[in-house]
C-alpha cells in the first residue's frame, strides 16, 4: 500500500499545527464542541462480501500476471475500492465498503494490461484502472452490477526516455510525481505540473482526469503537456501520433484525456517538458478584498505576464489563514510585526482582506521582468506586499492540506473541498451563489472558505474548503446534500462541473445539466461507441442514461 | 461569389511581381520555357451534369430559406464545389467539375441549418458546409453516391458580443477574417488568428479545419483560441460550456475542432481574445544555414520567449525569396547594400545561408525584453541582422503569395504547397526526405523550397512550395503524383499528416497509417456513431473503410 488506507500522505505522517490551542479555539468558536469520530485499528479487520469472480477467473488472471499480482484478500479488495474524497474516507475508517472490487490485479507490462482486458471482455468483468487511488470523486469505486477487476499500475511505473532535443520524456503511465521529476531534474528539466495529490498520484491518473497542477498557469494543465500517449484497449493498443501539433481530424490525445479509464487504460505517455528554472520569487501580497484581488488577478492573466503560481484568498480563507494554519514566522508573523494599525491607515485589515500567492520561475531577467509588470498592476489594485517569507511558506506546505482533514476528521468535523471555473464576468457572482449553497446546506456552526487557484486569459477556477461538524450516523447523507445543493449552484450559475477534480461517480449526474442534452448524448454515444460492452469503468464520468444498454453475460461465458 | 471563381483573392487582384523580368529568367534558368495554361472567360461557361434533387426538395428548401437562398445554375454549383488548391484550379480553369453539389443553400438563421439538416437526413442528403471555400485539401468538394447539398454559410456571419471583462467575443461562424477584426480592434482586442487565408477565410472554418496563424505561436492556434462553440446537427444544436477551463470528461471543444463538417455545422463560436499589441519589431535575419536557423529556433521556443511570429526559410527558398520576389527596398537590397564580400568574411552567403523572420508582439516593454534574449541565441548561431525592412517586406506580403500561383498557372507551371510537423529530433531528417520525394517525383526540372513557420517546444512545422512544368492533358494526374510521393515520405518519416491545411478529400487515405489501425478505427466509430447516417460531408477526413456501411435511401423517402 502506498498511502495510509483511512486517510492521506503515508502511514505515520500526520499535519504539524503550528499553533494548536489557537487552532481548535478557532474550530471551537465557530463550530462548538464535537465529538470524535470512530476507526477502525487496521485494514485487516475490514471484511467485504465474497468475491464474485470464479475460481477459473482468478487463475487465468494468475497464468497471465503471476499469483502475486492477483490480491483477493479482503483488505486489498478494500483498500483499493474507494479514492481519498470525504465520502471515501468517512466509510473506508468504518470499514464500510458497500461495493468492494472483486480481484486487484497488478500487471508487470503492457501485453499484461491488453490480456486482462481481452479476458475482462470475454467474460464481461467490469475493469476499473487505478494509478495512485486519489481520486475524490469515486473515480475508483466500482459501480453497477458487473463482477469487476481494478488494474493496479504500480509495476507499470519506469521512466523510458528522455529526448534532449526535443525536450519531451517517455515513461510509463503508473509512474508517481516524486520519480518523474527525480528522473527529469538531473537532465535539466521540469514537467511542472504539481497537483496537490503529486506525492501520491501518477502521470496515467493525471491524464485519465484531465488534472491541473498548482504551477500550471506558466507550464499548462496535463491536456496541454502531453504529446502522445498509449492507450491499452480490448481491441488492442492505440498510439497516438508523436507530432508537436496536427490539424488531422479531432484530436484523439484530448478525447482520451480526461476520459477517467472509460475508454481504455492510458500505459505510457510522451510529455513536453520546460526547463528546470533557475531562480524563483514567491511572495504574499494583502489586496483590500477578494474582489480586488480577483481583478488583479484577471489583469495579471490578460498581460503578457505568466506567474507559476497566482493564488488569492478570498476574506473567509485569509482570516482562517492568518489565524490559524500560518507558523509564527510565516506572513502571519510578518504581518503582525508591521502592525494593524499600519494596515488600517491603508485600508487594509486582516479580517476583511484577501491574501494573494504569487509566484514566478524561470530565468532571473524573466523573473525581475514579470514581477516588474506584475507589482504595476497589483499596486493599482493597493496591494501590499507581506513578503517572501508568506511565499515560502505557502511552498513549504502547498501537499499538506488534505492532512489537516485526517486531524479533522479523527475530531468529528467534515471537511471537503470542491471547485469550478468560470468566466471573469461572472466569477464574483458564482463565488457568492456557491458559498451560500454550503452555508445553506452546512447551517450555521461551519465555515465556508475560498481561493482563485488557477487563472487564465478568460477566468478563473474557484476551489471552496468547507468545515461542519458530522451529523453522527448520518455522515455520508450529510456530505450528499451539501454536495448537491454546492454542485446545483455550480451549474446554474454556468461554472465548470470541475475545473480538475474530475466527474468519476459523484459528479456524472449533473452532466446532461452541465454539456446540454446534446453534448451529454455525445458523450454516451462515443462511449458506446469505444467500449460497446460497457466494460471499462462503468459507472464513471458518462450520464447514467447511456449506460447498460447491454446486460452483463453471464461470468465465465466466452 | 465572394472571390475570384478561377483563383485566389478577387477578381481584378492579381499578384505584384517587383522584378519581373528577373523573376521569369529565374523560372526559364529552372524550368525552361514553359506553354501557357487555357482558361475559360467566364463562370457562366462551365456546364456541369444535371442536379439531382427533386422539385420537391428544392422547393422545401426554398419553403425553408427563401427562393434567393437556394441556387441551383450551373455557376453556382461548380464555383461552390471546389476549394483553391492546385487541383481545383487546375480543374475550375477548364470548367472540369466532375462532381458537382446539386444545391448552394444559403440559410440566414442558426434554426435554418437546423431545418436543412433535418431535411437532409430525411432525404438522405449530404450536407457539405462551406465558409469561404478556401480548403486545399478538397475539403468542400461533393464525395460519394449521395445528392449533396452545400451550405453557404455566408449569411451567417455576424459578430454578436464582445464580453471585455472575460475578453472572449461571440460571432457567427460564417463571420470573415477582416470583418472579425473590424468588430474586436475598436474595444482594443485582437484574435490574433492569421492564416495565409484569413481574407478569405471564416471563423467557422478555422475551427473545422483546426487551423494556425501565421502568429499563432504567440496567439496560439484556432483549438486554443476557441472557449465554446454551437454545432448544429440533424438531431440538434449542440452548445458546449462557456467555461475557461475544466475536467469533466473528453473536450468535446476539441472533438469539433478539426472535424472538417462531418460531424456538424460550425454556427456560432465565444472567441478569446488578447489585447491589441501596442507595439512590434519584426526583423530579417540570415543564419549559415537551415539547420542552424532551426536550431536557433528550437532554442527560442525552449526558453522563455513568445515571438509572434518565426520563420526560417531553407536555402533553396532563401535564394529564390531574396533573387526573385523582394522589392529593392526589402531585405535583398539591404543585404545586397551591405555588400556580398561582408557576409563572406562572416562565413554567410545568400547562396547557401538561412533567412529568418523574427517578430515581436505586445507593449514595448516586453518586446524589448523578449527582443534582447532572442538576440543572445541568435548571436550564438551566427545569425546576421537584416533589419527591419525584411520584417516589414514579410509582413506586407503576408497574404499574398497564393496570388502568384494564379500568375504561374497561367504560365503552365504546376506550384502547389503542402505542409507537416515533427518533433525537433527528426526535423532536419524529415526536411530532407520530403524535399528529395519531392524532386524524385517532379524531375530536375523543378524548384523545392520550405519554411519553418509554426514553432513549439517540442517540434516545428516545415512548409514547402514547389514549382515544375505542368504535364500538359495529365495535370491532375502529375499532381496527383507528386502529392502522394511527399505525402508518403511524411507519413514515413513521422511528420504530422497535416500541421494546419486539414485531411478532407486529399489525405483521407493516408489517415491509417498516420493514426494507425486503432485510432483510425477510433475516428470512425466516432464518425458512425454521431452521424450514422453518413450525411454530413461524407468522403472527408474519416478513413474510407469507415463509411458508406447503410446505403443511402433513395432521394424522396421520408
Amino acid at each position: 500500500m502506498r498511502s495510509k488506507w483511512w486517510g492521506w500522505g503515508r502511514e505515520g505522517e500526520s499535519y504539524h499545527l503550528p499553533a494548536p490551542e489557537r487552532f481548535w479555539s478557532y474550530v471551537r468558536d465557530r463550530m462548538g464542541e464535537t465529538k470524535p469520530a470512530e476507526r477502525l485499528e487496521s485494514a485487516s479487520e475490514i471484511t467485504v462480501s465474497p468475491g464474485r469472480l470464479p475460481d477459473g477467473v482468478i487463475s487465468e488472471l494468475s497464468g497471465l500476471v503471476g499469483v502475486q499480482g492477483v490480491s483477493t484478500d479482503d483488505a486489498a479488495r478494500a483498500v483499493f475500492s474507494l479514492g481519498k474524497g470525504y465520502k471515501d474516507l468517512v466509510r473506508i475508517r468504518r470499514g464500510e465498503v458497500p461495493s468492494p472490487t472483486d480481484a486487484v490485479v497488478t500487471p508487470a507490462t503492457e501485453e499484461h494490461v491488453l490480456e486482462v482486458l481481452r479476458l475482462a471482455r470475454r467474460h464481461g468483468l467490469a475493469v476499473i484502472p487505478f494509478g495512485g487511488g486519489t481520486s475524490v470523486v469515486g473515480g475508483v469505486e466500482p459501480c453497477g452490477d458487473r463482477p469487476s477487476i481494478t488494474l493496479d499500475l504500480a509495476e507499470l511505473s519506469r521512466p523510458l526516455a528522455i529526448d534532449q532535443h526535443s525536450a519531451t520524456a517517455t515513461v510509463q503511465a503508473g509512474i508517481m510525481g516524486p520519480d518523474l521529476e527525480r528522473f527529469l531534474n538531473p537532465g535539466g528539466f521540469t514537467l511542472g505540473h504539481f497537483p496537490q495529490s503529486f506525492v501520491y498520484s501518477t502521470v496515467g491518473g493525471w491524464i485519465a482526469t484531465r488534472s491541473a497542477g498548482q504551477n500550471s498557469t506558466r507550464y499548462g494543465a496535463i491536456a496541454e503537456l502531453v504529446q502522445s500517449m498509449h492507450l491499452a484497449h480490448p481491441d488492442g493498443l492505440l498510439t497516438t501520433p508523436n507530432v508537436p501539433a496536427a490539424a488531422a481530424g479531432p484530436d484523439l490525445v484530448q478525447v482520451i484525456t480526461g476520459s477517467e479509464g472509460t475508454l481504455g487504460v492510458i500505459t505510457q505517455a510522451t510529455l513536453r517538458l520546460a526547463p528546470l528554472p533557475e531562480h524563483d520569487d514567491y511572495r504574499g501580497y494583502l489586496l483590500p478584498s477578494f474582489a480586488e484581488g480577483v481583478e488583479a488577478a484577471r489583469e495579471i492573466m490578460q498581460s503578457d505576464i505568466s506567474p507559476a503560481v497566482l493564488r488569492v484568498s478570498d476574506e473567509t480563507e485569509t482570516e482562517s489563514t492568518l489565524a490559524l494554519r500560518a507558523p509564527p514566522q510565516g506572513f502571519a508573523g510578518v504581518v503582525e510585526g508591521v502592525g494593524r494599525w499600519y494596515l488600517g491607515r491603508r485600508g487594509l485589515s486582516l479580517e476583511s482582506g484577501s491574501v494573494m500567492i504569487l509566484g514566478f520561475e524561470g530565468n532571473e531577467a524573466d523573473v525581475r521582468h514579470e514581477r516588474a509588470a506584475a507589482k504595476r498592476i497589483l499596486g493599482r489594485h493597493g496591494a501590499f506586499s507581506i513578503g517572501k517569507g508568506a511565499g515560502r511558506a505557502w511552498k513549504r506546505g502547498r501537499y499538506d492540506a488534505p492532512l489537516l482533514r485526517d486531524t479533522l476528521l479523527d475530531h468529528g468535523i467534515m471537511v471537503e473541498t470542491l471547485e469550478t471555473a468560470v468566466p471573469w464576468d461572472r466569477y464574483l457572482a458564482l463565488h457568492a451563489a456557491v458559498r451560500d449553497a454550503l452555508y445553506g446546506a452546512l447551517g450555521e456552526r461551519s465555515v465556508v472558505m475560498a481561493h482563485l487557484s488557477h487563472s487564465y486569459r478568460d477566468g478563473g477556477s474557484i476551489y471552496y474548503t468547507f468545515l461542519a461538524p458530522q451529523e453522527k450516523g448520518a455522515e455520508v447523507e450529510q456530505w450528499e446534500r451539501v454536495k448537491a445543493a454546492a454542485t446545483d449552484a455550480i451549474v446554474r450559475n454556468g461554472g465548470a462541473l470541475s475545473h480538475h477534480h474530475g466527474i468519476g461517480a459523484e459528479h456524472r449526474r449533473w452532466m446532461p445539466g452541465y454539456l446540454g442534452e446534446q453534448g451529454a448524448g455525445w458523450l454516451s454515444a462515443i462511449k458506446t461507441a469505444l467500449d460497446p460492452e460497457g466494460i471499462l469503468n462503468p459507472g464513471k464520468l458518462v450520464p447514467p442514461s447511456a449506460e447498460a444498454s447491454q446486460p452483463p453475460p453471464a461470468v465465465g461465458d466466452g
